[in-house]
């Protein structure tokens, strides 16, 4: 309550990675406006739902998203079991480091390697293996662990949402299973409130004992459309504010937006290419085909009156390391 | 602080409508060991996961279960806009009362029932037709609407774990966003904390606004294995404790106890004809298809060391009203 009473300039700012300005503001007026008992904007907590994609928008998805880093990382530790692979595409041309090769990978190619390395064993071998891969991983570029590259600004966004009695749910096109491992320790974000892309999995006694087995199969698709249908499927209630980056994130904005009283979408536009990475092709920003921001999609911001974030702009800070 | 000082019996009983007993004892021990700092047991709030099974476990499903006297009556008051279904089956007997005949309604009867009365509308749509439907309910034995038929036991568990730190979920082979309408009326359970079976939905622009549509196409089975996957897809984690009451709530118990440290199953012996209904066929109770406790799964809860709760002897009161 004193808090209330208390200028905004004279509390501890609580996002100190953003730069003053009009986008920092919209985010503090909006949280102000659904969180003030007696404005009409006013919303219970429980219904203060708030999604956040997660690659481009939560942390680095460039020059690979870090799952198909993941993926391409177990093809090698898998290989020696696999003396096939030397001859077998998509495997070789992983094996040998073949980047113009794996550049052109068609989407079969990729199916054929998530199979490999994300199915074929129980949801607990799975984890255990996600969790011991991710302090080796590496960023090709960045030269440092996909768990370091997290955008500081997007998790004090997070953190002054729940400090005002929001959930916070990643919505990510990613694997579900294999966000759900670190995103407790990464984003303060549990298990139950990762929504994301499936494969099926099956129920079996192994060795006397229930495990949940995953099959080479898709279940769920949690991008584009699927991410108003994974909120609906897994949270029931419409976010007041959503977070995203690319094409994939339209109608999960879309779906935020159209709700009744204040919502706020909000688009990371990648336009710093001296502390992270350029692309879009909106605006003319370079074309790079993972997280596409298209000229399309900037339309739609401006239509729908979605903030865009501009990193060059709006973050001081990109990574808690710096 | 205090409380934990007070013995139990000193405190306000938190399951008043539960006679004392083992059933009664067990359920507070295993609270008192995963919620007790120090203990062997002790488990931290976040992970405290509870599961319900619905129907037959935490409200009334006989002679039928509560959505399907929602088709049914979906299929009557559906009725005047479809005059082929007076010469159709499975509508026709549906329309003329026929009872005999709807207790011999095929899974593909069902389905087509199903269909028709849950798809074909928006999810918005379908929640207010349920919404509408539910204070018009009535069931055709006890001549009360569906949320009346609510056991005040279970109510109070569901309480006393929460009051404890648990998270509840209902984990039902009935329609999620049919339960989801009346969680947290009837339960003090939010819709993200439902996980229930579900057909298709699909993002749509509808008059120029986002819906989501439902289709009628199954898209997940809530029931038997698929309450394990269900609980991993929707969760993530491992309930503690979990209450059914039929044979599809065995892999539901399996699962949760078969976790490390103190794990409890219950589940619910319908074995009270005077004040609710009598059904097995364990213990040789009669066997009426709906909610089917059998041998197999008695033999099991033995060998497993789950509790079953019996409704006569354990359970000092059944309905709130009474
Ligand atoms: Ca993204
Ligand atoms: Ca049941």
């Amino acid at each position: 309550l004193l808090a209330a009473a208390v200028p905004l300039a004279a509390q501890t700012d609580p996002l100190p990675s953003w730069n003053d300005g009009a986008t920092k503001q919209a985010i503090v007026d909006f949280v102000t406006a659904v969180t003030t008992e007696g404005r009409p904007d006013y919303v219970a907590p429980a219904d203060r739902i708030a999604t956040f994609d997660q690659d481009g928008t939560t942390w680095v998805s460039h020059p690979l998203y870090g799952q198909a880093l993941f993926a391409l990382d177990r093809v090698t530790a898998m290989a020696p079991d696999h003396p096939e692979w030397k001859d077998t595409e998509p495997f070789k041309s992983v094996l040998s480091g073949d980047r113009i090769a794996m550049a052109k990978f068609t989407e079969k190619d990729w199916m054929e390697i998530i199979a490999t390395t994300h199915a074929g064993m129980s949801t607990a071998d799975f984890e255990a293996i996600v969790a011991d891969w991710l302090p080796k991983s590496e960023n090709p570029v960045l030269k440092r662990p996909v768990t370091d590259l997290v955008y500081q600004p997007m998790i004090e966004v997070m953190e002054y949402l729940r400090d005002n009695g929001f959930r916070t749910y990643i919505v990510t096109g990613g694997g579900q299973e294999f966000v759900r491992v670190y995103a407790q320790d990464v984003y303060g974000i549990p298990p139950e409130q990762v929504v994301g892309s499936s494969i099926v999995t099956k129920y079996a006694t192994v060795d006397g004992k229930p495990a949940l087995m995953r099959e080479p199969k898709v279940f769920f698709i949690d991008d584009g459309p699927g991410k108003a249908v994974g909120i609906n499927l897994f949270i029931g209630k419409r976010p007041l504010i959503a977070f995203g980056n690319s094409d994939g994130d339209k109608e999960m904005l879309q779906w935020t937006t159209d709700g009744p009283g204040a919502r706020l979408g909000l688009l990371v536009l990648h336009d710093d290419a001296e502390r992270e990475f350029a692309y879009g092709p909106a605006d003319g920003l370079p074309d790079t085909k993972v997280g596409t921001f298209s000229q399309a999609l900037m339309d739609a911001a401006k239509g729908n009156g979605w903030i865009v974030i501009s990193m060059k702009g709006d973050w001081k800070r990109i990574f808690a390391f710096e």
